[in-house]
């Protein structure tokens, strides 16, 4: 079995994509074209479930990866975690890897409980998750050692895309470094004790977002064997030109979110049938991919 | 309705206790006494719920709350969540505060998803909610309006208990602080405009591990306001002496949290029915208790 970097550029090779699409179910948008499941969560949640469905089925040619956000899954209680397991399945099906964005951490057994949810095989097996440093590096080992028996990958949240990421991500260190370099030279050092796949990189990524451009290339040039998760393009605000410092010369190295720019476009708001939301989720991808191709091109 | 804090210091006084009942399963327990259903998680969810729901029903009176801790029900996949939710529905039933421990944290939209998950009606509605900052404290604000609406708590993880705790915890600033005691005078400031409870406290907590006895010392002073969650009791190896520093001159202030040593006790080992297992649980929380009333013993 070939690992996940090696999936997920096999994946980006194919669908000559960087694009990464974000799965994060906005229940007001359901419950409005569902007048009358409003308020039960089962309701919503399969409205939520036939939708994505829908999208994944019409875009899945044009994109890398799949991001679901599990807290959207979780806000519907059960039956959107059984909607989340569906869609997993549906990915699965369509060889899409999948990176769970769920932003988990703990400590010792309790992250290996974590590990054997969602990076060993079972409902919410994924190809990849996201992973929150702030208990300490010791508090990674029980993930990496999940991916590398089973072949998946890991995006620890470096540097976020959020107006208040700074708060703590950029504190100065008495050593003169930002925390996030700090924490960035740390991951290197871990990745770079971890096995290289064929396509240079490893199964240690980092999350580093599109609202930062400078952060960015500081990020990309301290991990050169991390893949990259880049979240806010699109709605956040990010283009094509601030996301371009996160992948290497080949044009490899990064993949690039978006939820709801894609899933809920403008163009969707208007539909009446769950056609229409597909036809104009794959015209907002089909955008994004040629908007992402322009910068990396030479690959 | 009275404030999160309310609640538990009224659940502390009547159970006389400062004991936090952490509820860890451990599946390869339940594989062992359930032989049989080994490799199902269908049967495996089951067998932890009859387990744990003995151990509530025999312990409830002793303890001031409950601490599910998430990922270890998430490993069990969807039978797990629908164990979760039944003792969720048992500890409601029989009055007791329940903090989930799911170490939750996102931006914007997507912790406003996790808020409405766990902090306001539906299946996995808690008391209270463990958060990771390492996002920013932007990103606690979304958790922190929902706990106003619906009267509940938050812990925000400080200072935890794991080895590796002081990787970025302990990382020393420019400004000559550590790191946690930044974020605990940050967090103090935010603390200082939320509305003071009748007990003294107000709904942002904090986590400050029993591993370190000065720093909690340090967060029990910086924070005057926030109660204190404390793992680190028992198993990890801390005992009352470790955590007398997070009570305040009243004895109140903070829950100790203990898992493996009050549900899976020694004397549960041997054990061949639950009624044992419930008989053990209660002699190992009757045992917690009456250690820290020692510390809280001038409230």
């Amino acid at each position: 079995m070939s690992s996940f970097s090696e999936r997920l550029y096999a994946r980006s090779q194919a669908a000559n994509s960087v694009v990464c699409l974000g799965l994060d179910p906005r229940p007001e948008a359901h419950a409005l074209t569902h007048p009358s499941n409003h308020g039960t969560s089962a309701a919503t949640a399969r409205a939520v479930r036939d939708y994505f469905s829908a999208v994944l089925e019409s875009t899945h040619d044009l994109v890398a990866c799949v991001k679901p956000q599990a807290a959207f899954f979780e806000a519907l209680g059960l039956p959107g975690l059984e909607a989340l397991a569906a869609l997993l399945e549906q990915a699965r099906a369509l060889g899409l890897p999948v990176i769970l964005d769920a932003k988990r951490g703990d400590i010792g057994s309790t992250a290996e409980a974590y590990a054997r949810a969602y990076l060993s095989d079972g409902a919410f097996s994924v190809d990849a998750l996201t992973v929150n440093p702030y208990l300490g590096l010791d508090t990674l080992e029980p993930f990496i050692r999940a991916a590398q028996t089973g072949q998946r990958g890991l995006f620890v949240l470096l540097r976020t895309s959020n107006p208040g990421s700074a708060d703590l991500q950029e504190l100065l260190l008495a050593s003169g470094e930002l925390l996030y370099r700090r924490l960035a030279t740390r991951l290197a050092e871990r990745a770079g004790s971890l096995a290289l796949s064929s396509d240079g990189y490893q199964l240690l990524g980092v999350v580093a977002g599109a609202t930062a451009p400078e952060a960015l290339a500081a990020v990309r040039s301290a991990l050169p064997r991390s893949l990259l998760l880049v979240p806010g393009y699109g709605a956040q605000g990010g283009g094509a030109a601030d996301v371009a410092a996160a992948f290497d010369d080949n044009g490899w190295g990064a993949v690039v979110n978006a939820s709801r720019s894609l899933t809920y476009p403008e163009a969707a708001r208007a539909a009446t049938s769950l056609r229409e939301v597909a036809a104009a989720a794959r015209e907002a991808t089909l955008a994004m991919r040629a908007d992402l191709q322009g910068v990396t091109a030479n690959r």
